[in-house]
């Protein structure tokens, strides 16, 4: 097997004119289906946002970020216990999903069948982004679909045929991912080595120095992902699933 | 591209005497840490679990079902915003991720991040399973294991070299998967066309017959998958979560 693709993957922002057709999606997402799923339950949907006006609305709940603009397919892969939920309800049988174990295993089973996804449709020349926004303006992205009770989108895929290369942007050394039989808590001194390499990159040193700030880490903490921002957003994620029926 | 993996990927849980080589599984795990991540944080971690009898109290978490107990590598993928935060405090940035939306973040990293060395595993000839137990049990495995704080098991995956064939379980018609441009909630008679080859299968009618039950769905609501076990087993992931540092 050679496993080069797996490494030289890369995520896209930036797509062609070349069009990607309705067959090709569901053939592909046909392929992701096979993915594992809890118990063969498969309890995920996708909504697939192709529609000129409903991109953009779309992509203005994902702060118009370029990936979410570009893209002329938008996959909103969604947490879904309704389907069966209905199927258990007209079978005379009493369904207890509406709750955080319930949540957590939809939730589960869409992440994999989104990645199986993207992975597929990379090994098939299409180019794919993550929105990770979606949990941030869920409220808005759910009017926008219709999403009905026990459906929460998770991830969103901006899809389409890549225009031009993208380059590498590293990874963390892999050993400090890897934990032999026990969880090893990085000491001080291994901190710096784990993250040395990534604050020396150009890329990092650019983004410190646009930002104003002492280190990279900074500009996660007070830009990228603050503090204040992190618990707005979790306040309006925790109202919205437990509107949607999960109580947390 | 020939797509034939992502149909004919089954899931193993008997696995030959075949050595999974800690080199094979590092450099696994190091092509499936390219997989897409939030903003490059690559929240996560795994601890990998070989010894005799490591293997044998964390199998008994999973219920001791048989691919925990068969399997001779367990893998727990953990959202871990442990190193991160370590990173950020000693950087004098101030992190904020002890809330719901760190925890959802860095579970769909890890997630992602697992179905990707399962299908990098996989391709490269060795059987996985999904133990959707890890949320069920998740304090269990969190002792044995040693996480610390902001460190959460969400999904084990057992590996080995398979033994011997696996039947296709089937899927559902991929059409009911997805929705074009809003949510579509099937109609009683279309939720009688999705579950029907489901419910005619053989595996299906002997799933019914030697529980006892009416119907498939039955089997479900009543035997595998009941609200008092998915609500009692939420309270237990629920205080888990935060007792492991994330305000839900």
């Amino acid at each position: 097997m050679d496993n080069r693709y797996f490494y030289d993957r890369r995520t896209h922002r930036a797509f062609s004119d070349r069009e990607v057709t309705d067959k090709m999606l569901e053939d592909l997402l046909e392929a992701a289906a096979h993915a594992p799923t809890t118990g063969n339950m498969q309890l995920y949907s996708v909504i697939v946002t192709r529609e000129a006006e409903a991109r953009k609305a779309l992509a203005a709940t994902h702060f118009s970020q370029p990936a979410s603009v570009n893209a002329p397919v938008l996959l909103t892969f969604c947490a879904d216990f309704n389907r069966f939920t209905a199927w258990c309800r007209q079978s005379a049988a009493a369904p207890g999903y509406d709750n955080l174990q319930g949540f957590t295993t939809a939730m589960l089973d869409a992440v994999i069948f989104a990645q199986q996804f993207n992975t597929v449709a990379e090994m098939n020349g299409l180019g794919c982004c993550y929105l990770g926004t979606t949990t941030y303006n869920a409220p808005d992205i759910a009017r926008l679909l219709e999403l009905p009770q026990l459906v929460v989108p998770v991830v969103t895929l901006a899809v389409g045929y890549p225009a031009g290369e993208v380059e590498d942007c590293g990874r963390l050394p892999v050993k400090c991912l890897i934990h032999r039989e026990r969880y090893h808590e990085a000491t001080p001194e291994e901190i710096v080595v784990i993250y040395a390499e990534k604050e020396a990159r150009d890329d990092s040193r650019r983004f410190v120095e646009e930002n104003g700030k002492e280190n990279l880490a900074q500009v996660f903490t007070d830009v990228r992902y603050t503090r204040q921002m992190m618990e707005s957003f979790s306040a309006v994620w925790r109202g919205f699933i437990e509107s949607q029926g999960f109580k947390l």
